[in-house]
């Protein structure tokens, strides 16, 4: 293909307890730029749900924090407003996890298979998905694609794996879409939605290399369905 | 070797301008469990010297974050207090870099060839020294070898590299200790003191996987050195 597929990258926070998984989106990056992928970060300019003290893991009462802001530490000061992401200047859209995936992105961890998906999000995986541009997620964020092409959202239903989670499976399953079960180092693939998807540190003894392997298969996927687009006549 | 080699990592916070880079803290992490290695992390239970906005790259007036607790983030929340390192019980010390290594480690950012190294950091940069046990140190990082070991603290110098920037490479030769210029995705070699360095963000406009490469050179070089000591006779 003439061009470097550029794509997409949404992140919500930095830290797995309230923001964009880290190991998770730096794994993203590397390989995206690994594979001749250039990039661009996106992250709602709006407050996190809430703060983690990640020593303790519970939450930092009285503190606010932005998740644009936090993703800009993970992006090196290269992140825009979630809102300003115009899929049509994209080839693909990766969305890496953390607990600001399913607290900020979307209510799963509050609300489960009732969750909702804020309006930016919701715009952004409905225009890739109709646009058959394809999409890639790991870990928890699977469960925004779960939700927003779900059936019981009037959408056609989608493959993913969030791992061998029985409560996080069974609320896929709810939102009317499908969970396969794989490995730390392996991907799910959804041809028909363009969807590629990796479990990450659903797996949470899971090692930093497992993970950023997993993830390479994801980025390797969402990649290859950009360049086999590319390559189909007009 | 009969056990796997254990590496003490050094962090600072979480994000490159007030804490530890953060894809340089992950690359590290990520090399030393893909080449068979265990890590744990540290970093000082203290403040950070500030906080800065990575969006706008300046200060966040009247915040303040703690180094250890921010360090959480990038260690999934298994960080100890960098008082409680033994040097004892590792083979091998990273360094990650980030201003964090410049403004809260020790005061290179503020005062260059001149800086202090905080004690917790010189303690253990000169016990793995003295003990013959390798140092891999990456990006800003360097600095803190070449203070504590430099000519001009009484030390025997070390040969580091910070990449090519020549403001930082007078430093190093002020503190008694060499600059070797060397790419992003090399590494180099101080085999009198046991010390590998690798440029890493000194060269701002390198790619994800760059880093990411360079830094494999670092962490294999250390570990190559913690087998080649297991190796030795007696």
């Amino acid at each position: 293909m003439a061009h470097k597929p550029h794509v997409a990258v949404v992140l919500a926070g930095c830290g797995r307890g309230d923001g964009s998984e880290i190991t998770e989106a730096v794994s993203c990056l590397i390989h995206l730029s690994r594979l001749g992928a250039t990039f661009a970060c996106f992250a709602p300019d709006a407050p996190q749900a809430d703060v983690v003290n990640h020593v303790t893991g519970k939450p930092a009462p009285g503190e606010r924090r932005n998740q644009m802001v936090e993703a800009a530490r993970i992006a090196r000061g290269k992140v825009a407003p979630l809102a300003s992401l115009d899929p049509e200047r994209f080839d693909a859209v990766v969305f890496p996890g953390g607990f600001g995936a399913a607290k900020n992105l979307c209510t799963f961890a509050k609300d489960g298979a009732n969750c909702t998906v804020i309006p930016d999000v919701e715009r952004v995986v409905k225009a890739f998905q109709v646009g058959g541009k394809p999409l890639g997620m790991c870990c928890i964020a699977p469960v925004i694609a779960a939700r927003v092409l779900g059936k019981a959202s009037g959408g056609p239903g989608c493959t993913v794996t969030i791992g061998d989670d029985a409560g996080t499976a069974a609320a896929v399953a709810k939102m009317g879409s499908t969970n396969v079960v794989k490995g730390v180092i392996e991907a799910a693939v959804d041809p028909k939605n363009r969807l590629t998807t990796s479990p990450a540190y659903m797996y949470d003894d899971a090692t930093p290399h497992q993970v950023f392997e997993g993830i390479g298969r994801m980025v390797e996927g969402t990649l290859k369905m950009v360049r086999s687009a590319a390559a189909m006549p007009g």
